[in-house]
């Protein structure tokens, strides 16, 4: 992995990204809106109390099935000692965390490219408060998830602060997390 | 790592989890309203193109900071070639999606521990579309972020479905991505 260079090289790579692939594709999506579908998916078994495990393998995209030969990816799901688990692996607010701190500073890499902005760092602080009156069902008051969640970017670029947050909010898991998305529950019980 | 079982143990254990210890959480939470209060966190640097590292380690509940001396957990986000890149690790949208189901897993198996009900098993699945319009920023009617997630449950339990459903709208991290939460984003360049 090569580190982050100001200069843009002759294959038109801008901050990592191949900026010619990056055009090319929303061209396509562009000229055929099915090739821009995509469905991203996961299993998940319980393991035991708090210990969940998931795997990442297949999805669609471009009209085309991806991963089907891989192995794919397999993480769990942990609690730490205080929510009764013996902190195996991050809990799932944590991972959640991840995904959105991760998705804002990968679109920003990105839509920077796109536009020949040159980014030479990220780093990133993010956090959220939950007030566990809600996931115990003792006040209805209280929401069970986080109340508020603060991402903290610090971005060495010669772009403004205020592009830069342009470029942001294009991250999907922001939208995820900032707007509502419906969730269709269906259990079966055997 | 035992495998779930129907019998109720002594030491009080259902579906893996120690339900004296979560009866006494629920006492403590409502004897003073601090101890209830959690701040979960990550950090985040982005190494080059789709790739950035995502390091877990410590967090605030119960008046005490946990995993201080931890090396904690370090993860990556990364993206497939369709996307542009190496498939090293999932991208932000399967993260989600891992952070979700796992999530309502455990809040089933906590909640039906809470009241007694044993869980044998649960197998998930988990699914989510996104159109890469709004993404790439060629549509403003498409959103950004997943138009719809689908969850799956196959629970092994002699509980109805409808109650295993009710347990289920526990999950915190169901809320925050079938609720908005508010994302503060602060960026500072240099």
């Amino acid at each position: 992995m090569s580190a982050p260079t100001e200069s843009i090289t002759a294959a038109n790579i801008v901050n990592g990204v191949n900026v010619a692939a990056l055009l090319d594709t929303i061209k396509a999506v562009q000229g055929n809106a099915e090739i821009g579908k995509f469905n991203f998916r996961a299993t998940n078994k319980w393991l035991d109390g708090e210990k969940n495990r998931t795997t990442i393998k297949d999805f669609t995209g471009a009209l085309q099935e991806h991963r089907t030969d891989s192995k794919g990816f397999t993480f769990d799901n942990g609690e730490p000692p205080v929510l009764l688990g013996t902190d195996h692996a991050p809990n799932a607010a944590e991972w959640l965390l991840h995904a959105l701190v991760g998705c804002v500073t990968g679109s920003i890499v990105y839509h920077a490219a796109a536009r020949n902005i040159v980014i030479n760092a990220i780093d990133s602080k993010i956090d959220g408060d939950i007030d566990l009156h809600g996931f115990l069902g003792l006040s209805e008051k209280v929401r069970k998830g986080f109340n508020t969640i603060r991402v903290r970017m610090r971005v060495k670029t010669k772009a403004e602060p205020a592009l830069i947050k342009e470029l942001a909010t294009f991250s999907p898991m922001l939208d995820v997390v900032s707007r509502s998305v419906p969730v269709a529950l269906d259990i079966e019980t055997y």
